[in-house]
């Protein structure tokens, strides 16, 4: 986490001093912003579409449990935590960019809610990385209780640091 | 890739019996099309920044690599690669949906063209997977050298199945 706040510290630097040095590179700055926002948006759906397998196969309707697909899906969520998607967040990004929205809070860059990111980010780490190990096991009511973990973590970050509409 | 096919089998007759029994359904079927190739292109997308990541630490900035964030990013194409992505490909979501379009090409839901399609997930898969064992080593050159393995898997799935604008 510690990186994690070196690269948001390090790239809110660079990007204040690009913007005050070369002003005429905002535009490019503008589509790297663009491109930070999309890609952190395209791992949280792709994400997103594992955690609903899971949920389908755990919650919803049991009988279509597949331990080799709940694996797969475990996986997935497990390398989007390890991924570094965190570094993605940098200043400037909580705001629609060239259209493009986003759905993150201020909240995220304030450095007063710094230690609950690092809890939020932590917490989901760990428990998407216990989430694959155990899915390996492909004990079905392991997964399952190790499912719920990861939501919740998923959950405590989502109400401090990002919109719901 | 059995599966692939029964998928799209059985996901082709049950939107053709939908669209004939239910015609009022319609829209709910293009959204889940919609849905479904937003899924993919995410999976794709994410995938992408962590093979460029490999691409900058590997290929144009080597004293940039990192044998962690290397084996982050492999971890990520493995975990795409195994996540059943191929269930996306839906027929009818060769098309534009509600707005959202895609660069597949018809060709991949050609029955003359199956056997090229499987070859080509069968070798993005196997390679994909040798691509997460090798970083687990952090072996520079071994990782490079798989690397442009996986790389050349891409593209020759891109060749025949994807349009490039």
């Amino acid at each position: 986490m510690r990186q994690i706040q070196k690269i948001i510290s390090a790239t809110f630097l660079l990007l204040s001093a690009t913007m005050f040095v070369f002003p005429a590179t905002a535009h490019s700055a503008g589509d790297k912003l663009e491109n930070k926002i999309k890609t952190r948006q395209a791992g949280y759906k792709f994400m997103a579409w594992n955690m609903g397998k899971l949920k389908k196969m755990l919650v919803d309707d049991p009988i279509s449990f597949d331990p080799k697909k709940a694996l797969g899906a475990a996986k997935v969520v497990q390398a989007v935590a390890n991924s570094g998607i965190g570094s993605l967040f940098v200043p400037g990004s909580e705001k629609t960019v060239n259209g493009v929205k986003t759905r993150v809070k201020p909240a995220l860059f304030n450095p007063a809610k710094r230690d609950t990111l690092i809890k939020v980010a932590t917490d989901f780490n760990r428990e998407a990385n216990k989430l694959a190990e155990v899915a390996v096991g492909g004990d079905e009511d392991a997964i399952k209780e190790q499912f719920g973990k990861v939501g919740k973590t998923c959950k405590a970050c989502h109400k401090e640091f990002k919109y719901k509409d």
